[in-house]
This record gives C-alpha cells, structure tokens and sequence, in this order.
C-alpha cells in the first residue's frame, strides 16, 4: 500500500486529528485501505503528513475505537473489513397505522368537550409570550412538582374558588390526569385496591389494570357511590368525582359524604381520590365545596385538570397530595421530572393571575347553558319526547336521555351512524347490567353549538323512529 | 316559619331557579330556615312568589340533592340542620418542602447540560408564534402517540442525520425519556427483566425499579456492554447507549454490536433499547449508524430526547418501536393520550424543518469543542497532571478524571464544597467497588464557559491538594 496523502488544506473547520480520521476511515470504507492492510505506524504518518505525533495518535485511536482499524500489540495497526457494517442496512418494517384522520360527525355526543374554537387563543398568546420574556428563568429545569410560580397560583385559585387551604409545596403538576393517576398508583404500592364508581370514568380502570392494581366497581345511587358496598369490597383506595359525577350529573350530597368520611376513617392505608374535574361549569358554580376542605384526617387527594378546562391539546393536571403521602413521594419518586414544559406552566400561571381564566369559565357556563336550555326545550317539544325521559343535573355538560325502545342497541348505531350522529351510551360507562327497554343516552352538548341544535334533535326523532313524519 | 320572601329582581343573569335555590340556601345556612323546619310546598312557594311551578320544582331539587332539604313523602319538604357541614373546615396540615432554591455553585460538574443562555430564545419564540397562528389546528386533541407534522419531521430528520428508515407511524412522543421508560416497561410487562450497563443512567435502575420490573446490572469493558456477561444474567431486554455511554464517552465498536446482535436474535421475547440520547454532540458526528439501521430481526427499540439537545426544560423525547411492539401498544395502551402539549408540538416541528435545530447542534458542537479544548489544556499543563490521567472519548460533554490520592471521597468532597465546587464522581455511577487509591471523576464539561475554565481548574488543583502554591 502507497503511503497515505490527504489534502489537509481542505479541512475546514474541523480540527486536524477529526479530518485525518474522517479520510482513513472513507478509504476504508471504500476499500482504497483493503482489509488486512497494515497502515503506517503514527510517527510515520505524522512526518509524511508533516502533522504532529499527537494529531495521528488521537485519529488512529477513534478508528481503533470504532473498529475500523484494530491495532496489534507491537506488529502495528491494521484495517478492518468493515463492508458488510457499511453496507448491510436493515430494510425496517413499518407498523401501517391508519393516521388519525377520526371521523367528523354532524353531531358527535361522545366528545364531552366545548368546541376548540372557543378558547382564548389571543389571551393563551400573549401569556406565552410573556412566558418567553422570562428569559433564562422559563429555561432552567423546573423541579419535580411544577414551577412554583403556578403552584403558588393555583393555591391562591383553589382558596379563592373553593376555599381550599392548600400549600404550594403539596401540590404535583404533571401531563394530564392519566399521567398523574400513574405516578399515584405507584405511590400507593401494587398493593392498593382501587374502587370506583359505576358507572363512571372507565380510563382508571384501564390504567390501574395496567399499573397491575386490583379494581373494584361500586354502583352508584341517586346520592352517588353506594359506600355500604365499598364497605364489602376491600378495597382501601376509592376514586370519586362529588361535584359533578360523569355521566350521570349527580353531586353526592352532605350526608354521603359523611359517610364517605367515614368509610376512609377506619383503617390508616385508606385513600379517597376526589376527582374534581368539571366542576367549574355546574350552572350553580361550586354548591358544595370539595370534601378536602373536610378532610380531618388527611385522607383526601385532590385532583383536576386544566386540559379539560381549557382545551385538550394543553396538557396541565394538578393533584394535592396529604403531608404523608407528600412526603413519600419526596423520597421515592421526585427522581421523576416535572413532564409539563416550563413555558406552559409559565404561561398558565399568567394566565390565571391576569383573570383570563375566570373570565373564560364564565363565558364558557353561559354559553353551556344556553345551549342546555336550547337542547331541553327541543327535545322536550319533539316527538322523542313521548318515549323519553331526561335525567339532569345541572352538570354543565351533559345529562342522561332514556328512550323506552325495543330497538337493539346495534339498530339505534346504525340508524344513529345513517344520520351522521355518533351516540354515547349510558352502558360504556357500566359494567352492570341495564335494564331492558330502555336505551339510555348520555347527552354530551358541550360542543353542540346552538344553530345546530334543531337538526340533531330532528335526526334522534329520526334514529328512535319517532321522526318519520316530520 | 313566615312565607319567604325574596326580591327576584335582584337575581342578575342567573336564570330563575337558581337564584331560588340561592336564596333558600342561604336561609338554611344562615339559620333564617331553622333544622327542621317545614317549608311551603312548590305550589304554594310558586303563587306566593309569582314564579312557574316548575321553577320552584327546580330549585327544591337541587336542594334535595344537596341535602340542605329533605322530601318526606307526600308530608313535604324540611330544612336540614348543615351547620356542621357549612362552617367546619378541616385545619389542612402542610407539607413542609424546602423549596427550590438549588444550591448554585461556582461549577457544577454535574450538571450534564449546556448552559441555557445558548438556547436560541428568538428562534423557538418564532416558533411558537408560528404554532399559536395555526388556529384550530393546534387545539384539537393531537393522537395518543404524537402530533402527525412533528413524527413526521422527526422521521425525515432521522433519515437525513442517521440514515434511518422510520415510519411516523412506529414514533412516540412522549414528555421526556422517563416517561417514555415508564410506559416502555408497562408494554414489555412486569416479567420483563432489564440489563443496562454499569456504569450507566442510573435513572432507569429506579423507574424499573417502581414499575417492578427485576434489574441486572452489567459491567462494561472499554468497547462497552459485555455482551458475555449480558448472555449469564437472564435479562430479556437490555439497556444501552452504543454511541455514546455515560459517563465514560465510549462509542460501542461495530464487533461488540454484532455480538449484541447475536445476543438479542437468540430468543423471541429479546430486546435491544437503543439510546441515542447526546450523541448530536460528539464532536466527530454520529460515526457509526445507530444499531437500528443494522436491525434485521425489528428489535431495537430507538429512543432519544429533545430535552438535551434543547433546554431541559422542553420536555419532549420521542421512540421508535418495532413493528409488533407498535401493534401491541395500539391495541393495549393507546388510551394514554399523548403527554406533549400541541403547541410545543407544533413549535418543535417548525424548529426543526426551518433548519433551526441543526444550526443550533452545529453551533453548540463547536462550542463544546473550545470547551473541551480549553480544559484539556488546563488540566495538562497544571499540578494536577502528575497525578492524575484524563480518558477521552470525543463524547462532546464529558471525559473522566482519575486523580491517584489517598484521600477519602468524603476529605474530597469536603474541599470541593469549600472551595464552591460540585463534583460528579464515577462511583454514583455504578454499583461495581472501584479500585483504591485513585479517585475517578465524571467531568461533565458542557456547563461551564470557556472563561471560567482556568480558575475551575486552579480550584482542583488546591481540592488535591496540589496547587497550594498557586
């Protein structure tokens, strides 16, 4: 083999050893440097190419490292056949996922929120905006529980909206209620039972099977959770939501609650999760205030979200966590980061102290119940309403439509498919048994906007059979 | 009990049954309407007031419901007594935290990360705006693995910088690696035994450790993982990080691959976690192909994570599964919604396709390359150089230093803390006893400006004991 000569003026601005490094391996690569080629010692290399000793020992040692060239105690160093690396490029398989182009409905009642073009995009802006003239500070990494600007803000909401006395330091920001529910699953230990309420929200079930938590499904009364079962089911954790029970609307009253209270103060591991998510859009506002400003004990965890509040794609949950199991999470978790980037958690912060967000809650309650008023007069006045019940509980966002039908549950889908409408059933949410004859709805009208409003009802009369004439 | 009374024209825009109910729950609360007492029924509440009856109907239900009043059959409605419930307050014990304010040292050596004042604010507040600007578009819910525009981009870019073959389809993204980790292990299952490298990312040892899955730890040599000892510890899934171990910067040579290789096509259940995690930063480049270009068999799992590479603040980390490992999590676990806000979603895609991000690599290499320059020459040409060896890798943000001393790490740790020096030592880093008489740091370089340097290293030198003189 000649002895190797690169043209070092065409470097650039790397440095001299990287540059030698780069040509020795391409012409590996390339074969210029066969296989087994025994290359030129270092102090060779480094007088042919008038370059320091140093220069050459620390390119040969990146190709000894990488593999292109091994080095042979005493006999030198010498190229590695390294074609078959080069070349062989896996041909990778791809997962063939049907993108997420979800169907649009006229009329989907499944989606239990308020349509996205209502939020205040201009407000949401100019928050970040000045999240980003932070500078420095909005870059450094935040701690394990949020930034405690927005701690500190939403204590000073929770006590003036709920009356809660809640410490910044007790309080855990993360991505989203199911993220949160997670990271307390594991606080909680393998061990835990979790008990919820049924009907009721199906997503923890889903999550604590997979944390490999027990679950126990506890039907519910017109007071909300029937406690005298979660009494029987041993459970030791149990999941409510007392302002605003989904789907049914329900707010558990004092006295249920007492008894909740109860049932947690037996036994030292007992937990309630008050899910206190929605809340905000109840007609009447806060009537009740939440069972943690009740909690002697300190047995209540708190949590809510700001996704739902606002709009979906901001991903801020919070939840108020009791010294004790504060304390835990200090010394076994808080290696987890915060998993809300610090611009948002920024933004959110200025974004309740400067009144957006109040103001955005009231104007959203009255456009809810404008359109509540809207959809109970229509149904109320339509022939559906000859076979139909409505159960409704000033929740804000939905109520419950029973049609008595012999209809099958797949006739109504489909019929409901016919007419662009995508119905919600009271028995996803249940896993008891319905009674017969009955087809149950959850009507999610939050993001029914009131124009429309007519033509959904016109299509329901439709779907139960009850429209044909019109 | 007198007939209540209440000046309805003082209701505001509250619909009428609402602020009845208002009214009469104040009267309860406030002991107007006594425990017990019986109130008008809805007929007569109605001629009295001048409302419709299905207005007082309304109120007294919500009432009800609330347990302010309760319904006797036919014999009519009573005032609970709700003292108790309306003015207890549970005394909210706190948790007291010692908040945030983290000690700041002259330098930091552990801090892995480059300073935030290099972040190019402008370009990703550009960013943002540009996301705000997309309407509707940025506020729908995005799909459970991530925003379609940024996988997407991510793809092209891995192509583009690695020459990977991605699908957007196979991509997650998630808000930061451990995240990622945590939802990874649910989908291997807890039977699932991981082996990472020792010395390696102890975080992982910990998130395993809470998802409860058994850990091994594995020794590495100086071409890394010792795929020998990997084949005794029955682990089915092993950790690494071939371009760039932490902390000692080795780049796995292409044979060890191979065996990594040979190890992971034994058995059907085996998996190969891929961490690219920093490699952008290794002043030579990426020199080798990620291990996923050479994975016939589609079982490398490739993860990496924009929240080094940007700010630490910015939390997004994105994977790449296999073709049957993305089928299982679509089936099993796409219920989780996806835990980055679209805003940074959206903002980080733009980033990225107006060249922004490479820029900002490029320039932050060069950076590093003066840093790592710069304190090379320090360390060689001062006292400390007699007792101490520097091993190198090009790793781009860190190198080790063995200093041969007799003193305790205690005595050592000690003299950094006076003289305002936090140090990184290799030990944290593994579980394996270390020799005697050599004390091994981690020095993570990417944190301290190039002015600095000088001094930092002056003040090694008096921690051992060998710059008195200066």
């Amino acid at each position: 083999m000649a002895l190797l000569t690169y043209p070092l003026a065409d470097k650039g601005d790397r440095p001299l050893y990287l540059y030698l490094y780069e040509c020795v391996r391409d012409d590996i690569v390339n074969k210029k440097i066969a296989p087994g080629d025994k290359l030129p010692s270092k102090r060779v290399m480094a007088g042919h190419l008038n370059v320091s000793l140093n220069t050459v020992a620390a390119a040969y040692e990146m190709l000894a490292t990488e593999g292109y060239i091994i080095s042979n105690e005493r006999s030198g160093y010498f190229a590695q056949d390294v074609s078959d690396f080069a070349k062989r490029h896996a041909p990778r398989q791809k997962y063939e996922n049907i993108e997420e182009n979800s169907r649009e409905y006229f009329c989907d009642f499944k989606a239990n929120r308020q349509g996205v073009q209502h939020f205040p995009m201009d407000a949401w802006s100019r928050c970040m905006k000045q999240a980003s003239l932070q500078g420095e500070n909005v870059l450094v990494t935040v701690p394990y529980n949020g930034l405690l600007k927005l701690r500190t803000t939403i204590a000073r909401h929770l006590k003036e909206s709920r009356d809660m006395d809640v410490s910044p330091a007790n309080i855990i920001i993360g991505a989203g209620t199911e993220y949160l529910y997670g990271r307390l699953l594991q606080l909680l230990g393998h061990d835990a039972v979790i008990a919820m309420e049924d009907p009721g929200y199906r997503k923890l079930a889903a999550i604590s099977g997979s944390a490999g938590n027990e679950c126990r499904y506890i039907p519910i009364d017109d007071k909300g959770l029937r406690v005298d079962m979660l009494h029987e089911s041993r459970a030791n954790v149990v999941h409510v939501s007392p302002a605003n029970h989904f789907p049914t609307g329900i707010t558990m009253p004092i006295a249920r609650r007492e008894e909740l209270f109860g049932w947690v103060n037996e036994a030292e591991d007992r937990y309630i999760i008050e899910d206190d998510y929605d809340s905000e859009f109840r007609f009447s506002g806060q009537l009740i205030l939440p069972m943690y400003t009740k909690d002697v004990k300190q047995r209540v965890i708190y949590i809510n979200t700001f996704s739902k509040t606002l709009v979906p794609s901001i991903r801020i949950s919070f939840m108020v966590l009791p010294p004790a199991l504060m304390e835990r999470y200090v010394q076994t978790m808080n290696f987890y980061s915060c998993t809300v980037s610090s611009f948002e958690q920024y933004a959110l912060a200025e974004f309740i102290e400067e009144g957006y967000f109040i103001r955005h809650i009231n104007r959203t309650r009255k456009r809810l119940r404008e359109q509540h008023d809207c959809i109970l007069r229509e149904l109320k006045s339509c022939p559906l309403a000859d076979i139909a019940d409505i159960t409704e509980h000033n929740a804000g966002t939905h109520f419950l439509l029973s049609v008595r039908t012999e209809m099958s549950r797949q006739q109504i889908a489909e019929r409901a498919e016919e007419q662009d409408l995508n119905l919600s059933f009271y028995s996803d949410y249940t896993v008891f048994a319905q009674a017969g004859g009955v087809c149950e709805l959850v009507i999610n009208y939050a993001g029914i906007d009131t124009e429309k409003i007519p033509e959904v009802v016109r299509r329901l009369c439709w779907v139960f059979e009850t429209g044909k004439e019109i």
